[in-house]
C-alpha cells in the first residue's frame, strides 16, 4: 500500500467561488483506475499555512504510476494545478 | 474526526538501533485513551526529505486535547521526542 498525500494553499481566498470550483474539479482525479480511498481534506492546525488536502491509496507503485502518467491527472495538473496552487507539499507513506 | 499527523526525520542514521528503538518507544502512544487509528509509516516520497510519518485520529478536540495533555504523551515528547527528533512537520485534517 502507498498512500500519496499533497497537503496545499490556493490562490484563491478562502471561502471564494474559486476555490470551491477547484475543490469540485479535483473529483475527476477520483474516477482514475487504480486510485482507492480518495480524501480531500481541509487542513486545520495552525502549526502551517497550508489550507487543504487530497490523500489517495494505490495497491502497489505499478498502480501509481498509472495514476501519475493517466490523462485525466496530467490534465488536472496542467489546467488547475499548477495555474491554482500558490504552494504545496507531497508526502507519499507506506506502513512500517 | 480530526486526524493529527506529523511527519520527520530523527537524528539517527538510517537503519540504527537508535532509530528502532524510537520508533519502539512510539508503541506507548497507540495506548492513550481516545486516539484511533495509530499508524507508524515510512515517509517514501523523493519530493521532500522527512523519513517516517505517525498518523493518528480523534473522535473530536477534546479527545485531541486530551491526548496532548495525557502524561504518556508529554513524557513522550520530552523524552524521546525533542532530543532524537531533527525535523518534523504537523499536519491535521479534517474531512471536507
Amino acid at each position: 500500500m502507498i498512500r500519496h498525500t499533497v497537503v496545499f494553499k490556493l490562490k484563491h481566498s478562502n471561502g471564494s467561488a474559486g476555490e470551491r470550483a477547484f475543490l469540485t474539479a479535483a473529483d475527476v482525479l477520483a474516477k482514475i483506475p487504480g486510485l482507492q480511498k480518495f480524501e480531500k481534506l481541509r487542513q486545520v492546525s495552525a502549526k502551517n499555512d497550508y489550507a487543504f488536502g487530497f490523500s489517495m491509496e494505490f495497491a502497489d507503485q505499478a498502480a501509481y504510476q498509472g495514476y501519475n502518467d493517466h490523462p485525466e491527472h496530467t490534465r488536472f495538473v496542467s489546467e488547475r494545478w499548477l495555474p491554482e496552487v500558490e504552494k504545496f507539499l507531497e508526502i507519499d507513506y507506506e506502513r512500517l
